[in-house]
């Protein structure tokens, strides 16, 4: 083995981004999120640079990781999971779960453990990549397509933050023509021509009239309500009821793999979840019981680039369609998501994607969406570079929060404009 | 993306190899067998080889699919099946069955397809690594172990062809005794401590004492018994029942996934297969009727080692055990086989393979086993060169063949001694 593939060192830059008064079950997103940058040097001198999630949880498990990886290859990621369960605890031992808030569904050790290796592997591979003279997608079998579509993430939100942080131009979008000229507008910048709400944030009626105002601006173009299981079995029949012919699918719209069952059985409109099925060990049930026709992918969740792709061929030999989920996340995200998604084949649905939220980025050049679609890069690695200056930067305001904001928490963001808040039952309605 | 990545050109050899009297439920191995060698030559001047079957129906496939090859790069392994559904035809609108053997349960244009497309990968991964460095398992995330287990293949045999071909000197193994005797050579000359025995030749008492002399001579050691589905249910449970706790599984003791799952209700002993689970379409249906306990992968059945690992992952999901299967062949795909079992981390038998048997190869050097183990090779590509005089020499071979020896037909060659011989029913016992 080339020793220049041999890892001298591993960066770990928490960081924290801007992010709008953006609204969900739960409650807001806070005016800063935390996210980890995680570089791999390796003894070639080249850098390859991933990101996952930057709440304190991840990072204790990303720290000890770090250190173990000196000496090992950036070729060999397979062996990341022994590696991580080695110096992280085993997760068949640590099931225990654990309160990093409500919207991933059930949260155990070893979600956070796959979540913190995805960084690691994507920085891996990007080293690699860079290392070879060959993109991500290459390292991944090739890319399929040369583009790779993303859909309009459309949020009820606020024009500001109740207390501090950055205000951007969007205005509130609270009733069915604010989410109608949020989705304009997205059209209209990116070329976007599907569309996903994330709902769960007003009572039921109100949000498929939202849908139907849609669907009325852009007909016959798809449509998405993902209300985070905040339904009971009996609203979301109704709302699948009403929105029958109308939407693409609805995600997540009961909690849990039971519920989503008992939904999918009385409808025979395409269920899809980042939520109930979001590990290996929550497919067999949930296939089984035909609770969910679409699972969304996610590298951060399913454990990096080749986990996916499995979960693509996983889903592929049961007949389940697979789209793709995005958390708050930057552009070295991004760029990872579009190679992986470059490599499989029956990726059937538009990506979601945050990053026309986040405003802030870490790279030197931002992607760019055309025709709602970004370019699969051909560039050695992801195909992106760091901007270290915007890093130190976006480091130092995480020094220098109180810590506060070094945990995203949703529901304490409500709490800031309705003290009285507390996260809701679920179901909620 | 570097243009030395191109393909220039890409040959097809069809070669026949010395194949000794092997029996089975079909009748016996040919003096010769076709087996076909792929070579991929880059614009960077590097040649990466691979093997697959060599009979007509596949050599049919991998014509077009070798003049469709050039100006592609050989990292673009993903994109091997579109190609294929182009240039072979598309498999959803020729499913139809086709005759090329019966140990491979139900052949469809598909499998053969998918088995043509292996060697080309292979190829390609070999090219790809030898230009860039680095072993196959690192272009498939890196080995997680550094040497693979294999198994011992007992067959009963003859001494000799009854008609022309080499004779080697293991002379026949017709009862108990031979069983052991040529067991005991293979722990001898190549360490091996796992025990297959192919059956479905005698009656099932015979072969049952078979095993039970193998755990007289071995005890404790992992034992298998694969008759190749030439059982009825009831006499598969009778068998099941007999050795139980002898054996470590059955493998295709019954024929097709209904008689397998009736099986596996009616015993603890696992039941393998590499015949009624031998493409992603037949997954759904054995798992959700728990017919088999153990899938057996094999690089040349799912379409390449990409292929393998996704096969691995679906069994890890669904608890399935994953042990490897193996038909004849030679020292390129052994590599192969090694490369991809290294990377799987939860194989968790050791591996079948046919190689002890072939002692004609097209590589410079032979692979050792040591402790019945492989060394998992860190060399460029494969780790192995091709022997260009011999491929010559045995492709000779193939060129002289009036045709006789250019289809594999365990049937037709067992009428070389036995004129009355047909196919036997199913089940024969």
């Amino acid at each position: 083995m080339d020793t220049a593939l041999l890892i001298d060192e591993v960066r770990l830059t928490p960081i924290l981004i801007a992010d709008p008064p953006l609204l969900n079950t739960q409650g807001v997103h806070q005016p800063y999120t935390p996210r980890l940058v995680v570089e791999v040097v390796t003894r070639g001198g080249v850098s390859g640079i991933g990101e996952t999630y930057g709440d304190s949880a991840y990072l204790d498990l990303a720290r000890p990781l770090a250190e173990a990886m000196p000496g090992r290859a950036v070729s060999d990621v397979n062996g990341l999971f022994t590696l991580a369960d080695q110096v992280c605890g085993d997760p068949r031992s640590t099931d225990e779960r654990v309160d990093a808030g409500g919207l991933r569904g059930v949260r155990t050790v070893d979600k956070l453990r796959l979540s913190v290796v995805s960084g690691f592997e994507v920085a891996c591979l990007d080293a690699l990549g860079k290392t070879l003279g060959l993109p991500v997608h290459a390292l991944l079998g090739g890319k399929v397509r040369d583009t790779v579509e993303y859909s309009a993430y459309l949020f009820y939100r606020w024009a500001a933050h109740p207390g501090a942080g950055e205000r951007d131009d969007w205005g509130a979008a609270l009733d069915p023509a604010g989410v109608v000229a949020q989705a304009r507008r997205f059209a209209r910048e990116h070329g976007f021509s599907s569309f996903k709400l994330k709902g769960g944030v007003f009572e039921p009626g109100q949000e498929i009239a939202a849908v139907e105002a849609l669907a009325e601006a852009f007909p016959g173009q798809p449509l998405r309500l993902d209300p985070n299981g905040a339904w009971s079995v009996e609203t979301s029949l109704y709302v699948a009821e009403r929105l029958r012919g109308v939407i693409e699918y609805l995600e997540d719209p009961a909690s849990g793999t039971g519920a989503m069952a008992a939904v999918s059985a009385g409808t025979d409109v395409p269920l899809a979840t980042n939520m109930c099925v979001t590990t290996l060990a929550e497919v067999p049930a949930a296939f089984a019981g035909d609770a969910v026709q679409v699972v969304l992918c996610d590298h951060h969740y399913w454990g990096g680039l080749h986990r996916t792709r499995e979960l693509a061929a996983i889903c592929r030999t049961f007949g389940v369609g697979l789209s793709m989920h995005s958390n708050t996340h930057l552009g070295i995200s991004l760029a990872a998501m579009t190679h992986v998604a470059a490599t499989v084949p029956d990726l059937g649905y538009a990506c979601d994607s945050h990053y026309p939220w986040q405003t802030e980025d870490v790279i030197t050049t931002r992607h760019v969406f055309r025709d709602g679609r970004l370019t699969v890069s051909d560039a050695p690695g992801l195909g992106v570079e760091l901007d270290r200056e915007r890093l130190a930067a976006l480091h130092r305001r995480w020094l220098d929060d109180d810590g506060a904001m070094r945990e995203r928490d949703d529901v304490a963001a409500m709490r800031v404009a309705r003290p009285w808040w507390t996260a809701p039952p679920v179901p909620r309605w």
